[in-house]
């Protein structure tokens, strides 16, 4: 997918150039080193096939990309915190190679220059832009703290966690392409639509990334399993304890909260979400929010050649293995 | 001084109807708990009076004010984590209360909010206020910065400090007036003279701080000190080092540094500030920035009377001895 790539070599370029200050030292090396890691771009990368899908030229995307990639990045780095995380993408977090107080700082000044972005774009765009982001960043929050308030609650359920996952990882992939929508100044129906593909898509990808965790492919080095070794409530966990009698409950439960080193608990715990079908029902809520969201692709008012491009796209991320 | 009074009451009564959300409540019940503390509230005060100032119904400069003083409580938050602090106005600091990752989460909230409460005016005022606010609000991240730098160096200079107060303390009195001023839609002459009003002032303001925590009147029931007993190398302390001979250097530096407690210190230090005239020059420095605030509103465009209430809401300000 050759376009995709052009995306992110333009989008890196851009990057490059436009992040430039560097002091205060302590306040600025920690932004450069966490953007400057390697990752997929995904996000910025859906902002400027947007803007590319409603016919604009996707270079006058670029700073609202940069603008979401900006955010994505501080988020990490005041999560990354919050989790006690000493990786990320295989290297140290910010607050590990620096300390706390340089990744809140930091974070901060990252949140507030994802704003700044946004002044390249005439005062209704901005406006347009800077409300959408205004109300993704928020939910992203909520997300979060959804999140950290779950670890500790034992009467989740599998609506709630899909609140959660909603707010902190689908939000921003839908406001990553409505901004794109934005920059190209296209319809409120495919503004909408194309929100509609990013939510539906992120939430796909998210259960997918739970499903992959326990039913991945190992034959690439994955390790497997690594949820349920962190004894994480991911979707499989809290509808296998929603579909499960007493007993396969009890099991399950004590399986998650025993200290005790058990060399079978993967194995275990698997054949609990195989046997209550709890990973036949991920599965098919997969197939569900990916269909959804080719459906609202398939809505949008906009030339067929350019829907094929992003269907393949989306195709392809959810036919991954790992 | 009873504007004041009622800029301040329609203040609170804007901040309890406009801060109302509540879930999930550990991100949004710290945000009540800080914004509802006890406070001055200069600077909401001060947006309100500017847009006042020039001629429109400071009620319409609510949104901005409480902006303003959203992401004021925004920075002490994340502030008081960093500085360790386990007090803010005589209360339990955010962290202390509940803990750093609720402080970090429901700050980050806040800071995004103060962002929304802009999108109350049009498209071209939006711009112009989330511009200013973002440029003011990175310098307050770099002013902190410094600070913290600040406190492991041993070659500050007085014109660095100054520099640190500036973007940690004036860059915001001086946004919160200009704030006022855009809302109103007044010359891009006097925007500019209100802001520099507010920049001398919150640089007067500061070093007055600096000044009264050595030689404030203790009557009050206010401890004198503080700043030497916790080494704080303020403006006192750089000038003095800077204006000293050799021996009175060595003599300044050792009683900062030596670890041991040492009941005549606060006595010992305050004496090297007044012969080596480093609280002269402060208390110079002082009436020189406050005169230098007075001239720019003398400067402004705007009928005399208005004028006669801001000054002397400055001067009331500066004469305070505590």
């Amino acid at each position: 997918m050759s376009f995709i790539e052009d995306y992110k070599k333009a989008f890196l370029i851009h990057l490059e150039k436009s992040i430039v200050k560097t002091e205060p030292e302590n306040l600025y090396a920690p932004m450069h080193y966490i953007l400057g890691l390697e990752g997929k771009r995904i996000r910025p990368v859906l902002t400027l096939m947007a803007a590319d899908l409603f016919g604009t030229d996707y270079k006058k995307a670029l700073h609202a990309a940069l603008a979401v990639e900006v955010f994505h990045n501080f988020s990490l780095v005041h999560d990354d915190i919050m989790d006690n995380a000493p990786l990320r993408r295989g290297k140290q977090t910010v607050h590990s190679k620096w300390n706390t107080n340089t990744a809140i700082l930091s974070g901060d000044a990252m949140l507030i220059i994802a704003y700044q972005l946004f002044e390249n774009y005439k005062p209704t765009i901005f406006q347009e832009l800077a409300k959408l982001f205004s109300k993704t960043a928020l939910e992203v929050c909520e997300g979060q703290q959804l999140d950290m308030d779950f670890e500790s609650r034992n009467d989740v359920n599998s609506e709630q966690y899909l609140q959660m996952i909603k707010y902190k990882t689908a939000v921003l992939v839908g406001a990553a392409l409505q901004m794109g929508a934005i920059v190209a100044e296209t319809s409120e129906e495919n503004k909408k639509l194309v929100y509609d593909f990013g939510i539906q898509l992120g939430l796909a990808f998210q259960l997918q990334d739970d499903y992959l965790d326990a039913f991945g492919d190992s034959s690439f080095g994955k390790q497997i399993g690594g949820d349920i070794l962190e004894n994480k409530k991911t979707m499989l966990y809290l509808k296998a304890l929603e579909l499960s009698d007493n007993e396969l409950k009890k099991e399950l439960f004590l399986l998650y909260n025993n200290t005790e080193e058990n060399p079978d608990k993967v194995e275990k715990v698997k054949k609990i979400f195989v046997e209550t079908q709890a990973a036949d029902f991920v599965r098919k809520e997969i197939e569900k929010y990916t269909q959804n969201s080719l459906d609202s692709l398939e809505k949008l008012d906009i030339i067929e050649d350019k829907k094929l491009e992003i269907r393949k796209f989306a195709i392809d991320l959810m036919n991954r293995k790992i």
